[in-house]
């Protein structure tokens, strides 16, 4: 068993926030996944002892940011590389506080979703906490950072983001199938249904 | 609530595997992850009316393999874009059986994962699937496919394998902190622990 099959696997790079009496805290994660679309729901897995799954665990809220490629490395490195019992990680960042008073960060980030836990799953080493999306925002339109990127960013590669247009397409927002057919979008039939999981078109997003 | 927010979460780009009572399925999905690394377990959200998520839920076991960015469309679209009830998916496909049975993909893949489903938590219209891994293998060191690079594709961009050579790095296996210190890694003291998580320098790979 090669355990470094692992690593294929991918994830994105984001600063998970939360905030328990009146005391802030965020740590660097990479496991957030949309789970259900009715409700919007999401997971998130942190390691136990992080003091941010601590006061997640009290505070039953969390807020997500998500990296772009153009992050600085300093960003990942104050959220991501030591612990908030130690140092106050806000102290020289730019932030602001969502609707549930957690902190979210807005320079060097595409994205930011607040959540209220519904369910912790304990995983043994790990907390997996599942939460409904409580309020969420697209903040620019830059890619998001990949782990890949990441250790590209680290090995001193210089990350474009990509710049070129990219083609309109529809997506099932329930099993992610496209829809590039020839005939636009807006001109199917009213009972047009997902070819995947026959949902309907109410369901489907530009993207 | 602006909820073209959560396509900003990255994902890669799975085919999922199963094997009950003869017969054999799979689908694509896009939410894989490490959960634990002791044991080492997975994550897997599945739409509950996907013929392979009813199939694992009577097998209680699946494979993954790893899409990676030189992967046909082809391969997405036999495995993505229809259902297992109306035909056999793999009918002009060549695969392996893992230890478990499970149908595997070596093709346009670079690694596959063997996993036996240890819970699954009912999400309302879909199931997460959290599943021991029992084998595992890395069978080239081709880039994963991520789900950007995916509509790339399907929008007709070339995306072509990196070929330069990393920097060689450890990454701890428990909170991903990744040592790149002047020292090298093997002539850290045995002591040595995690700055992050406080583990011992034998949880750390190489990457």
């Amino acid at each position: 068993m090669d355990q470094t099959a692992l690593f294929s696997l991918t994830y994105g790079m984001y600063i998970l926030g939360t905030e328990f009496d009146g005391k802030i805290n965020a740590c660097i994660v990479n496991t957030v996944s949309q789970v259900t679309q009715e409700p919007v729901r999401v997971s998130v897995n942190v390691i136990k002892n992080n003091y941010t799954a601590e006061l997640i665990n009290k505070s039953k809220k969390f807020s997500v940011s998500v990296l772009s490629r153009n992050a600085s490395l300093d960003t990942v490195m104050n959220f991501g590389y030591s612990s908030g019992r130690d140092r106050n990680k806000f102290e020289n960042m730019s932030y602001d506080t969502d609707v549930q008073g957690c902190p979210i960060i807005r320079t060097g980030c595409n994205a930011v979703i607040s959540c209220k836990v519904f369910e912790t799953i304990d995983l043994g080493t790990h907390y997996m906490f599942i939460a409904d999306v409580v309020d969420c925002e697209k903040t620019n339109n830059d890619d998001s950072m990949t782990y890949g990127d990441y250790r590209d960013i680290k090995a001193g590669k210089q990350i474009d983001s990509k710049s070129e247009e990219k083609k309109e397409m529809y997506e099932c927002s329930i099993c992610h199938y496209i829809y590039d057919g020839e005939t636009s979008f807006d001109e199917l039939p009213d009972d047009y249904v997902c070819p995947v999981c026959g949902q309907p078109k109410s369901v489907f997003y530009k993207i």
